[in-house]
């Protein structure tokens, strides 16, 4: 939650987070390495100058962007699933609130925001790698202790919960890379097909609806 | 295939190969971009002049090893799969042979190099990327003519089949990255749960055995 607090504190959140969306728009098509100030300064339309006025250096600005992320993550998903007590409910929820997440109603910002999440971690400092790194892990263990509950409640088929854990995030984070605005199927209904498609395919036949 | 003929035309498939394989080792750990050729000839334990003699450039080889992670796609996966008439057989083919690639049956080489194919196209030409996604893409028509063809027999569920060869590639995919070798499922098992939990996902329970 810290860079939305940081954000607030400046009193400028809009422009903040349009050079954010924009930032993250650029290293999503160019990749991070390939991208320089002067490009994310062209793109809000600022001098070099002015862009450093808001952020100190290219990799700072990855840093900031995967947090920025991480913190929309933690608002939209991970802080409201751990408020659901029934398991089932719960990965549901995760599974289909992150994806729609991505696509994020048919704006750009959800897929190029989560792929530089997921992409472009070798970009960082090491210290704030780690830091990443360990944010994520609490989701993961998010994922894997409600499928440890759903195992010890026999609705599991007898899989690893890590490779189901896993098996959630790879298809999940993968939209961000293919996930295109403005295709056939609503955000609200690929969710829907990915939970049916993770969903029953851990479950055992019993449970399903 | 190219990539293959021309190591044999070398007539030093293995030097190469190690290179290659020591390579997308390095890259995979730090990223392309802070990987230099200084980093991959200390690996092999060649002189940088050394290394320019098998290899003329960083960006030629990230394309180099790209082609030849799809060289062992093409092998391994693309080509036996369209040998099999059964769709079915085919996507249980198509699923474990790909886990099993990444897995490399303990092997380091699997997961890297694949991982590379995924996540370093930034770092290619305009050009070249055109045509690994273009070889990328006869994979995923491959993938998604076998589901359509198991929809037109009944046996999917009412599933988008473009959502769900994402949802397999994402999910294989991303083995590739959370696999490490001497974990406690063999490749072999992850590939049968993996399959499990696709394959069961998408299908009708009617056709589950």
């Amino acid at each position: 939650m810290k860079t939305r607090k940081k954000v607030a504190a400046n009193g400028e959140p809009d422009r903040l987070g349009e050079i954010y969306r924009m930032a993250a728009e650029i290293i999503y098509k160019q990749g991070f390495d390939a991208t320089s100030m002067n490009d994310i300064a062209a793109a809000v339309g600022m001098t070099k100058a002015g862009i450093y006025h808001y952020i100190p250096g290219k990799k700072d600005l990855l840093f900031t962007l995967m947090n920025y992320a991480m913190d929309r993550l933690d608002t939209r998903v991970i802080q409201p699933a751990q408020g659901i007590a029934d398991a089932e409910t719960r990965l549901n929820f995760i599974v289909t609130s992150h994806v729609q997440l991505i696509t994020g109603d048919g704006k750009k910002e959800g897929n190029s925001l989560l792929s530089i999440l997921t992409d472009e971690l070798a970009g960082l400092t090491r210290a704030n790698r780690r830091k990443i790194i360990e944010r994520k892990r609490v989701y993961l263990n998010l994922v894997r202790t409600t499928l440890d509950e759903l195992k010890a409640d026999g609705k599991l088929k007898a899989l690893d919960t890590t490779v189901c854990a896993f098996s959630i995030f790879g298809t999940v984070m993968w939209l961000a890379r293919w996930y295109r605005p403005g295709g056939q199927l609503t955000g609200a209904q690929i969710a829907d097909e990915i939970y049916q498609i993770i969903g029953s395919g851990m479950f055992k036949p019993a449970v399903k609806k």
